[in-house]
């Protein structure tokens, strides 16, 4: 498998004029080497060029994961002085020929860090954006991986039922999030979770990248809920909106419109569309509805290894949808300093349409 | 608190002959802000500039976090389309005059992506490594930072303590990594725990950066545990390594060997001495029992708001200890395809030497 894919890179590097291509700890070198880095202070680059066994920079002490590549691959260890490592990048490049070629870089992923030690090893080659080639790569998922987000759609489903019983007024959203947290665990999330539960009650929720606080939950508060699982290093992100106790009419109106937004991008996702329609189709219920102001983000993001990967749902965004993309489709209604509502569900685009891996019920729940 | 970060910030910046440093998310930014970004697709960058109020660019979605920073910043926000992200960080550089001065930055931390912005922002200036200004920024910690490492070890050490009985032979490295993941949540841990626990038992314990796979622990096995908590951003980092029902003497020996060169790490450090003495005093333990080519890492790094940051415990280093400075003291041997061990703690240099955080027992115990 890792073979095929390290295959499919050479080929569109080929098309790219990419005479190799750099990458360091990250989801793109782990979907190539099925192998997992950290990302740290030590330095790991894996080069990669057409018709060459790929090679690989590391420190001696990670030596012991050069035999599970699913590949050969020649490696340069360096030892524990800083001074001793630019020369492993020199030795790794001369051995590929690459000064004064092309070597495309993922600047999303690669530190200048990385980047200033492959340089020091090639100064004369240019280093143009890989980042459409890279991204290109893990765009379209195969069955296995849409097997594996499925499941951690389902754990992440099962995680929240067991949670909600426990949601009582007066707890604070950071007991919230642990509480789910380790649920998502005994549901059999990988413990490497791909982001901590947002947990976010009230004029919290308003923002929507929050942080879980030491705020209590209350009654009338809308309670957005934005987590997720991980299976085999694939992901979900799903988001449901409770409401504590009795809400306010607008609560439940807001929360109502989303509702109709969201299965509307639910409904937009098919082959041959643009990932601009997906946005324009929950947009469009949201603007009718007089709180197109408060939908401040784009719709949804590609979905696989990360949770933020191409291809964007985003009014731009004039990328045809394609069999095996997976995104999220999240619109949201914030008032500031008030409350906030958001839906979010996980697609994979079929021959048929759109298949939305996650169901679990989206009309306002009471908790507390 | 976060007030006087920044004046010590800005006053290094002068020495260093630096215009303005520029932070993308990370410790870092945490630290000087006391504001949490997230590090994603969407690029968020402080500028920070002698004399002038702070400069922020960052996406429409994140401005409510504005409100949160402790002093007075000017925010530049982007919206949702790419294509004007680049006009936000020329607004930003303009607004402090930054075209052709020099603007230090953090290469372990800033990725190509933060960088391209900046630079198209301010295509004129130098870009020099800021690395030693901003890591002697979070060098040596105060009474609050060492109190909350001093939780995050207390929490991690319960926590283990709690999940010890449960140990059964049979058990995956998996099973066991998740249970222990949920003692750290419920014992107060933060939910963003530093690390994913590194559990490893036999074979996998020879490799000291193994990720814990489906193997079952073995009657034999020494099992490697190597795991830390968070609290207030605060983290612990430590290892014990356990004896899984009987092992056979050479296991034994190994540990006590490390067992002495953790004694003697952590006796080493005291004011005025260099990093490279920590380092020296395990290895020639090591070295002396006739193991030194299985010690294959250095003996500690720096600990903190990050799991590895400065100062390494390295041979080459002579940077000298004050107090406030905290590491870890990690010696370890690693028999390939057989066994490891290794034995780490939490130390703080203080006026009189070093004060050790952690006191579980070093003697190796028997589990399963």
């Amino acid at each position: 498998m890792n073979q095929a894919r390290l295959n499919n890179l050479t080929a569109s590097m080929r098309t790219s004029n990419l005479d190799a291509v750099i990458l360091n700890p990250g989801p793109t070198l782990t979907y190539l080497a099925g192998v997992e880095f950290h990302l740290m202070e030590r330095p790991i680059v894996l080069f990669v060029a057409p018709g060459k066994d790929p090679v690989l920079v590391l420190p001696e002490l990670e030596l012991p994961k050069v035999d599970l590549f699913p590949y050969k691959i020649q490696a340069f260890a360096y030892g524990e002085l800083p001074s001793e490592w630019d020369d492993a990048f020199r030795k790794a490049a001369q051995s590929l020929g690459l000064d004064g070629k092309r070597i495309g870089v993922e600047p999303r992923q690669l530190r200048l860090m990385e980047f200033g030690h492959v340089k020091a090893g090639a100064p004369e080659a240019e280093y143009p954006d890989a980042s459409e080639v890279l991204s290109g790569l893990r765009l379209k998922k195969d069955k296995a991986e849409i097997d594996a987000m499925r499941r951690a759609v389902k754990i992440a489903q099962d995680s929240l039922e067991a949670t909600i019983p426990l949601i009582k007024i007066g707890m604070t959203e950071r007991e919230l999030s642990s509480e789910l947290v380790m649920q998502l665990l005994k549901h059999g999330s990988d413990s490497a979770l791909p982001f901590f539960p947002i947990i976010s009650g009230g004029p919290n929720g308003a923002n929507p990248h929050a942080s879980p606080t030491e705020r209590k939950l209350q009654a009338g508060d809308l309670l957005v809920v934005d987590w997720g699982a991980a299976y085999e290093g694939y992901i979900s992100d799903l988001t449901r909106t409770f409401a504590v106790g009795e809400v306010d009419d607008e609560c439940a109106k807001i929360h109502k419109i989303v509702q109709e937004a969201n299965a509307a991008g639910r409904a937009a996702g098919k082959p041959g569309v643009p990932c601009a329609a997906v946005d324009i189709a929950t947009r469009d219920v949201i603007e009718k509805s007089g709180y197109g102001k408060y939908f401040t983000h784009r719709t949804g993001h590609g979905i696989g290894m990360e949770g933020h990967e191409e291809p964007y749902m985003r009014g731009d965004n004039m990328q045809l949808l394609e069999v095996g993309m997976a995104y999220t489709v999240e619109p949201g209604i914030y008032l500031p300093n008030r409350n906030g509502v958001r839906i979010e569900d996980n697609i994979v685009i079929t021959e048929g349409g759109a298949d939305c891996l996650s169901d679990m019920p989206r009309e306002i729940r009471v908790v507390g």
